[in-house]
C-alpha cells in the first residue's frame, strides 16, 4: 500500500478554494477533508465533526501547545487550527487528504510535511478577486485593502507551490483540481513498486 | 507563451496505448499527435499525413541519417520513425505533443527531450496482455514469447517514467492520461511567470 497523499490547497482569501474542494469532493469522494477546529460558536445548521470542531479558546489554545494541531490562526477574534491527528491517521492508512489552509498555514503545512502537494489558487485579476471580497459583504474597507495587499504579496511566493489553478471559471478550475489529485496517484514515485510488485510477482 | 510540452506514452506492445492516446484526442484535442513516417505500404483507408508519411526506405533512411527523425525502428522489415521537425515547430509555438514510442524510442525522446513528460502503460497482468497479443491473430508465437519477456524486461526500467498508467480499464486508464495532460499545464514551473505577470501585470 502507498502512502496518502497530502494535497495542500491555498490562496488569497475569496479567491474560490472552498467551491473547487467542494466540487472534487463530488468526484473524488475517497479523499478525505480535513475538519478544522474553531473556538467560534457554532452558526445555525453547522454541524460539530462536519463543518467544525467546536472547541473552547482554552481548548484550542492546548491542542495547540501540545503540537496536536498542524497550523492554527486567529481571525477576527476566534481560532481556527488545523488537527494533526485525523491527517496522519488518513495518510498512514494510505487515504489521501486535502487540507485548505491560508496561505501562511500552507507554508507551515510544508515544513511540517515536505511531500505534501501543494496547489495554489489564482483569481482572474486582482480587480476580480476585490469584487469577489466585496460581494460577500461581510468584509470591512479596511479588511479589503489588506487581503488584496496580501493577495498581491502572496504572487511573490508562487514558486512554494507545485500546481497553480487559475480560478476564471469555478467548473474549469474544479476539473484541474480532480485533475492533479488523479495524476498525482499516478506518479511513477508513488506506484511504481506496487506496480512491479503486481506484475512480476515480486 | 509557454513552451509546449512534450508527452511521452510508450509500454508494451499491445498494452493498449493507441486506445487510450485516441480517447485523449476526443477529450483534449489541442493536443498535437505526432504521425509516424513508415516505409510500409498504406493499408485500404490510411491517409498520407493523417495515420502516416508514407515514404520509400531510401527516404526513411535519408532522413534518419540527416538527424530528421526523433527515433525509428525497424519492425518485420519496415521502418517506423518520429519526424522531427514538425514535434519541434509545434512545441515552439507553444503547443503540446504527444508521442507513442516504443519503450526503447521513449529512451531516445528522453534524450533529446530532457522535459518530456514520460508515461508508461501497464497491462493488469502478464497473462492479460498475453491474451491481447493471441487476441490480434496478427502475431507468431515466436513474436509473443518475444513481447511479454520484453515486457518483464520494461518493468525493470519504470523509473525512467515519471507516470504509470494501469490499463486495467481503458476508459479509466484515457481518463488517467487526460489528467496527468491537464494537471501538467497547471505546474507551477510552466505556468507561474505569466500568472505572476497577469495579476501583478509586470
Amino acid at each position: 500500500m502507498r502512502p496518502g497523499i497530502l494535497f495542500v490547497l491555498s490562496g488569497a482569501s475569496g479567491v474560490g478554494k472552498g467551491t473547487i474542494r467542494s466540487r472534487l469532493r463530488e468526484q473524488v469522494p475517497d479523499v478525505y477533508h480535513s475538519v478544522s477546529v474553531t473556538s467560534r460558536a457554532p452558526r445555525p445548521g453547522e454541524r460539530e465533526g462536519a463543518d467544525y470542531f467546536f472547541r473552547s479558546r482554552e481548548q484550542v489554545e492546548a491542542m495547540a501547545r501540545a503540537g496536536e494541531l498542524i497550523e492554527w490562526v486567529e481571525y477576527v477574534g476566534n481560532y481556527y487550527g488545523i488537527p494533526r491527528r485525523p491527517v496522519d491517521e488518513k495518510l498512514a492508512r494510505g487515504r489521501d487528504v486535502i487540507l485548505e489552509p491560508e496561505t501562511r498555514g500552507a507554508k507551515a503545512v510544508a515544513r511540517l510535511y515536505p511531500q505534501a502537494v501543494l496547489i495554489f489558487v489564482i483569481p482572474p485579476s486582482l480587480e476580480a478577486l476585490e469584487k469577489r471580497l466585496r460581494t460577500r459583504r461581510t468584509e470591512t474597507e479596511e479588511t479589503i485593502r489588506a487581503r488584496l495587499a496580501r493577495a498581491r504579496e502572496e504572487m511573490q511566493e508562487l514558486h512554494l507551490y507545485q500546481y497553480c489553478i487559475l480560478n476564471d471559471d469555478a467548473q474549469r478550475a474544479a476539473q484541474d483540481l480532480v485533475a492533479i489529485v488523479r495524476a498525482e496517484r499516478c506518479q511513477m514515485s508513488r506506484v511504481g513498486p506496487e506496480m512491479k510488485r503486481r506484475i512480476l510477482g515480486e
